[in-house]
């Protein structure tokens, strides 16, 4: 579906039928890479739409032509990618508006995140001109969209499968960030959309349109400062009403807030405020960008835990006491195992004395070398609520001729095995990689898990604190609905208007 | 220096003449794989004396003959490795005050770290036998010891090279993770005691044996509980008095405590009581593995920077606005740049709009792309107290006949070149790591600055954190030795005591 056929001014920024890059050259300077990577992303993304280039000396580039003008554009673009010094903008503008493009995503910085200069009022004027010809912006300062749907991709490594999370983050570099990172995890976005200084589509339009699209059932938030701080809490509270709202506040700090103002020319405020914002608005807060990508990874993956009883089945003693640790921290329970279970798992073991067989259960290299299987089925029956398997890899005295990668594919046997058979709430973290060749079996290896529907976290703390944040979304959802029955009405109704 | 040139008890633990692997077997079962790893660990890392094995079956392994009993062996050896089953370590014992064995270490595991058995009977019986017969032991359910200078070593990958970092970790997996985590930073070891249960040699013993060794210039402490909380507080502020301790405590919450008593039969307590004894003993406590490694890393390649005023050197704006959060969270500063810094930055990127020319500053692509150094050069007349250089790796659209590797290549040569130069001290972070060929590009980057003596870290925050612990621990000495000044007395009477 393309743009015209939908209904939202915004759609024509992530489903455009065709677009322009603006700024292609073949001279050097920091913008002229700018113009290039775009070119470079969307065919290699394989945008499906035509591209056009625009650079007022003409020419071409790459056997393509290039346009001096977006007047000379031999169609009306629905999306133009403003890559030129920010003194042309303004024409650029004026030029869209007769052109009749839609949507202009701009890149170039230089605007109201510059403090002592005219950048303030450079934003301004573009706000203001494209207000009158009709066309919406987003940025200045910013990566522009993503929507693997319609090809449309700001660089060509990203997933090309769509998924249902959308991404609101005010920074580029945070939106590669999260979109790289958690690949591997999984994670796939519908869109995402970086939106920089935000000087006409902001945080809230974008709220208020990832909420009511269809198509997305997560929304995760990076944010540096808001336009209007009334309407924005009430598109956060309208967001969360329907789909879980994740959010990362940069610069919660005096000089992160500075520096924030400096980047999108953000107004910050403490976390605390923040933190109070996302509670009353039933928002998911979290600290850095790999709770974020944590915190949806959960969502997305894990079945509701009936409730906070962790067993924690690790390796090596030192590291499942630091879990353990980290799980109380979180919120999480390690209750004592069952008299019965524990009789079974020393059963299972022969008495080995190397081993814990309590919660947390430590079966250490014997998990390595003989998998992990018959301890998660043992555990099944312990009344805990979710369990959560952690493979601190790397940090093995495994004997020579049994490699790591052996051991990993034991236990991700094992562990789609159990997923295969159905059994509780299962989390894994694979985490404390020392090599590169560690790193590449841990991605293969949650990958494999990823793909079967598996949750798998980085840390053994980034996953309790997910898990913890997830049921206490819930928890906190029950709680309302409970207090508030025809609050299924509200939401319906929200979803609908 | 053999152990008997020597005048400590502990010195056999560490730099034996001769050893015997005690359980090494043909046989299956778990303790077998453990007895052969030791071997195949000394044989590959280079252990420099005589290694003997002991199995009551006799026979031989690999060309070595297998001794029936320690009493058989044709030396008294210094160190016995002991990893036959629980019920024969008594007689081990008494076989080893036979022979005039005088140290022994016990992987065995199954003693006072298991309820409701048996185990601490016999682990009370081991200890008995062992003071009857003067004869020293670590463990049991331990991993024993590491010393490069005498080829001691339970894992062949271990770095050959000696360092001045002593490590007293009860836990031998957090041992483990410790020293190859570590390696890469540069960070190398004169010794680690990974001491389990510590029915004899426990953390007191190992701290005044750490203190008093000239050749560790810092201490790194794992624990999870303590025999003797009175005797232990003096060892640690006897200690911290002569060189720095860092202290990581496993077991700090309920549940967490109760995994340490499984694990080393440890009686833990709360993280407040843990933080202000830490406080009072002048000693670093620290909350993760990770953090350890940061800390010590600081303390062994930061000078000392005159106050907490951060230089921060970062690359794409969120990232840059996420770090400052993280600086201030850990107590640094990022105040602005002075105008000339900021004349001078502009001057210099020819008003490039893209950039971020204040503190946080944002160079971007253009970093990744031109380098560093002079950015880094302008910055040394800012006032500020360190440099902090973020390079979030993986996270940047660069152009794809500019790779990776070449931009960290170049920033590696800037920071190595300003080093030589001389600057402000300098921190360097490498993060966001999303591939395995970024990790090993990261690896081999950190490789290279750690030998010029550069500190390098896994994440901003914890080199925030670590940066942040060191200058404090230097403002309590200050602090101490304005209140005392006869302190510097003590700690002479402490060094030679």
């Amino acid at each position: 579906m393309t743009a015209s056929e939908r209904n939202h001014d915004l759609d024509f920024f992530f489903y455009p039928r065709s677009l322009a890059i603006v700024g292609i050259s073949t001279g050097t300077g920091a913008l002229w890479s700018a113009g290039r990577m775009y070119l470079e992303a969307l065919e290699l993304y394989g945008f499906k739409g035509a591209i056009y280039l625009v650079n007022q000396k003409g020419g071409e580039f790459q056997g393509r032509p290039i346009y001096p003008s977006v007047l000379d554009l031999p169609e009306a673009v629905d999306l133009v990618v403003c890559c030129i010094g920010r003194q042309h903008v303004p024409q650029l503008i004026r030029d869209c508006a007769g052109r009749g493009v839609r949507a202009v995503s701009i890149f170039t910085g230089g605007f109201s995140e510059r403090t002592g200069e005219d950048g303030r009022r450079l934003e301004d004027e573009i706000m203001a001109l494209a207000r009158n010809g009709g066309v919406r912006v987003v940025g200045p300062n910013c990566l522009g969209n993503f929507c693997p749907e319609s090809g449309l991709a700001p660089d060509y490594t990203f997933p090309r499968e769509s998924g249902p999370v959308g991404l609101i983050c005010q920074s580029g570099g945070n939106a590669l960030h999260f979109v790289r990172s958690a690949a591997p995890r999984g994670v796939r976005l519908n869109k995402f959309a970086s939106y920089g200084n935000a000087c006409d589509i902001n945080e809230s339009d974008l709220l208020d349109y990832m909420a009511a699209d269809p198509a997305i059932s997560i929304i995760a938030v990076y944010i540096e400062g808001v336009r209007d701080g009334q309407r924005f809490y009430r598109a956060l509270r309208a967001a969360a009403r329907v789909k879980p709202v994740v959010l990362l506040k940069g610069g919660v700090t005096e000089a992160g807030a500075r520096a924030a103002a400096c980047h999108s020319g953000a107004l910050a405020s403490s976390a605390r405020i923040w933190e109070a914002l996302c509670r009353q608005a039933g928002v998911v807060p979290v600290q850095t960008m790999e709770d974020l990508i944590d915190v949806v990874t959960t969502f997305l993956f894990l079945p509701r835990p009936s409730g906070r009883k962790v067993g924690l089945t690790g390796m090596t003693g030192g590291a499942t006491v630091l879990a353990t640790d980290e799980c109380h921290a979180a919120g999480l329970e390690v209750p004592p195992l069952p008299e019965a279970t524990r009789d079974a798992l020393r059963q299972f073991f022969r008495g080995d004395p190397g081993l814990i067989l309590d919660n947390p259960i430590d079966i250490s290299t014997h998990g390595f070398v003989e998998g992990i299987y018959d301890t998660l089925k043992i555990m099944q029956g312990a009344g805990m609520d979710l369990i959560l398997v952690q493979v601190p890899l790397g940090l093995f005295l495994l004997p020579r001729d049994f490699p790591e990668a052996q051991s990993l594919g034991l236990l991700t046997d094992d562990i789609l095995r159990l997923q295969r058979e159905g059994c509780l709430p299962m989390a894994v973290a694979i985490h404390s990689v020392v090599t590169a060749e560690s790193k590449a079996l841990a991605l293969a290896c949650q990958r494999r898990l990823a793909e079967a529907g598996v949750p798998v976290y980085n840390t053994l703390g980034g996953a309790a604190r997910a898990v913890s944040a997830f049921i206490g979304w819930h928890e906190r959802r029950d709680l309302e609905a409970a207090e508030n029955p025809t609050a299924e009405d509200d939401f319906a109704r929200l979803c609908s208007g």
